[in-house]
């Protein structure tokens, strides 16, 4: 690791294009001996950063996808602003005053909190991924994207807090008959999903604080529910209700959509947990590297079954691999940047990443991944992203 | 653990405050079924969320600080809108596009990089506090508190990325004879600090992200200097220049300030460690309880020399002390969010934490911190708070 810190700075130097000497150049531009800009009570960023979610071209806006601009970024945290957005009618704004939660069904005691009392509650923080089941969708086709964001910006991760909700179904008795629950939102659709109780039992939250503060209104305000690594859509945002159930009820949302056609016409369902997947970010399509020479390479790596404990890039298409370098802190169920040191020699190579969990499940390539489970589904593609350098520093999409 | 929890609901039931049974009153009301609001680049708080920072009185709004409002936040990240600010000369309006790094004094090749340059380099990306020494500052009277921000809001804590310090130094080639380092930042008081060299062979970053995105305006735009578990203060923001010197350099604002004067009349100097310090959060001063029966206790610990171990908590005013549970990640140098369960029977009593790091260090009473350093200086208090809570749910500051 000492021998690669250290060339990397004679390589840039050496590119002509980079670090300056101080001796031949003069000193850095004095700044102005102005007072600048004094304290204020919220913060907002620089108006010289302009990287923002991309929003899919639909013909009803409410019912759309906005993608986390994940080329941009860096650490590990998505900053609320900037997480991705998956509506299906749109955002409702409930007023924490009033909204309430009623869990019944199967249950010896229902029940019906407001948010102040589910904040009285005990709470757990935990920092966690959510990404949408049709992420990387493109990938099955596959269809060169333009960006990261394009092809993978469905997912974001964040330091969630609520109430667990097995403190909550304790309470209500959940009888021996629950097997299953319906979380419905407030959202004009009633997004509407069935959830095997055993997750309850397990790390389900009944979420109110994302990164600090209060969820964001496309996150679920003021309350949603939370299935750490599974898909998305079944952390239903601006939870309402819970029923609890002996099975599940196919609801319009977990059969129309959100369930796998497999090649021989049956369906894949249910499909909740989102597997093992890393992405190169940086360099990725789009962007273009500037000059031969030193250039980190870094992205993410996640899985819904635990934590990543490997990730290997290979920077000549596959033909080799090296081990990335982990940024802690590496937690189950959250986003885990990588990074390794690379020096582009100015060819045209091929880049990618691909991660194991603790699991030990290995990211798949396309090709396994399709022998497996064919093409009529548009969901859980966790392929390897190949990303194409050209000889001008552009960098493609290698998807063919 | 299990019965600790299963109570508190029935706690709860039984105040005839809280929780309703469902059968005994009127489903949540419908919402309405219109779409909501759409998708969009880059998202906001919701209106009805006004927690916001505490700006002191001062003269000079430039040269003022602004405080996190910890009591309604929940997790262990800041969000960046909220980061505690502390501004000698206000925010400089900085392009990335033009500002610059330079590197010189006691070293080989003297360089200067641009931010793009930075950010080709190897990055780490860690999850720190900062913390002024100025914070909490009237334990030391001690004078009574309105509120856990007006104490102690000058913490936060983010998603940190840069480049190590190290990797710089090791490129620019540091001489023997370099001991120490002056940061200097671009804002117009030209904010400078000594710093041991050993601090940048150890975890001194040169930052350029925070929680994902670029560095706010406010937190040091485009870059900062960033010293893991010291003193806010010697994280200079607007970084613009480092010159490797062999001893400090005696600048104004580690003489005049950020110097603790002790009993006697010496200087403590240089005391860069922010030592183990925790705080319950909620309930706090300026916050009401609802009525007796079950309340979380929650707060935040953090250390300079590393991982939280233990955080205990009394609510009979310091007879007894209870281990709170730590809320996963627990990482050197950050926040830590504990939680513990707590049943109010409705009494006047006294709540507190303290904390022990991983070096063994545990947090001091005022007494022991007074009888230690004496009266003379502002800086580097880290008392166990003590919150009152009277019979009517009030909870106030128990300085006397």
């Amino acid at each position: 690791m000492e021998n690669s810190r250290r060339w990397f700075l004679r390589a840039l130097s050496a590119s002509g294009a980079a670090v300056m000497a101080a001796c031949g150049r003069r000193a850095p531009e004095e700044p102005p001996s102005l007072l600048g800009s004094p304290v204020k009570p919220y913060g907002e960023r620089s108006p010289l950063e302009q990287t923002a979610r991309r929003i899919a071209d639909t013909s009803t806006p409410e019912a759309a996808a906005s993608r986390t601009p994940l080329q941009d970024l860096n650490g590990m945290i998505t900053p609320s602003s900037l997480h991705f957005e998956r509506h299906h009618a749109g955002v409702p704004g409930l007023d924490p005053a009033r909204h309430e939660l009623m869990i019944h069904g199967l249950v010896d005691r229902p029940l019906i909190f407001t948010v102040d009392e589910l904040k009285r509650l005990p709470s757990v923080s935990r920092i966690y991924f959510v990404e949408c089941s049709g992420n990387s969708r493109t990938g099955w086709r596959p269809v060169p994207q333009p960006s990261a964001q394009a092809g993978h910006g469905l997912t974001s991760c964040s330091n969630w807090t609520g109430v667990p909700l097995s403190v909550l179904f304790k309470e209500v008795g959940v009888q021996p008959s629950g097997r299953w629950f319906i979380a419905e939102g407030a959202d004009a659709c009633r997004m509407m999903r069935s959830i095997p109780i055993e997750k309850a039992w397990d790390d389900a939250l009944v979420a109110y604080g994302q990164n600090g503060e209060a969820l964001r209104p496309e996150q679920g305000y003021p309350i949603r529910l939370m299935l750490p690594g599974w898909e998305g859509n079944a952390s239903v945002k601006w939870l309402r209700r819970i029923k609890v159930v002996d099975a599940p009820v196919m609801a319009r949302d977990e059969t129309s959509k959100y369930t796998d056609l497999m090649p021989d016409g049956r369906a894949r369902q249910f499909t909740f947990l989102m597997e093992a997947k890393s992405l190169i970010t940086r360099p990725s399509a789009g962007q273009k590297l500037g000059a031969p020479g030193f250039h980190e390479i870094s992205g993410l790596a996640w899985s819904g079954a635990g934590a990543i404990t490997r990730v290997e890039v290979s920077t000549d298409g596959g033909a080799t691999w090296a081990d990335a370098q982990l940024q802690a802190p590496v937690l189950a169920k959250a986003h885990t940047r990588f990074t390794l040191p690379w020096r582009w020699d100015g060819r045209e190579t091929v880049i990618a990443a691909r991660c194991t969990d603790e699991s030990g499940y290995v990211q798949p390539t396309r090709e396994a991944l399709v022998a497996e489970r064919g093409l009529n589904s548009d969901y859980h593609c966790n392929a390897i992203q190949h990303w194409k350098i050209h000889m001008d520093g552009t960098v493609v999409d290698a998807a063919v």
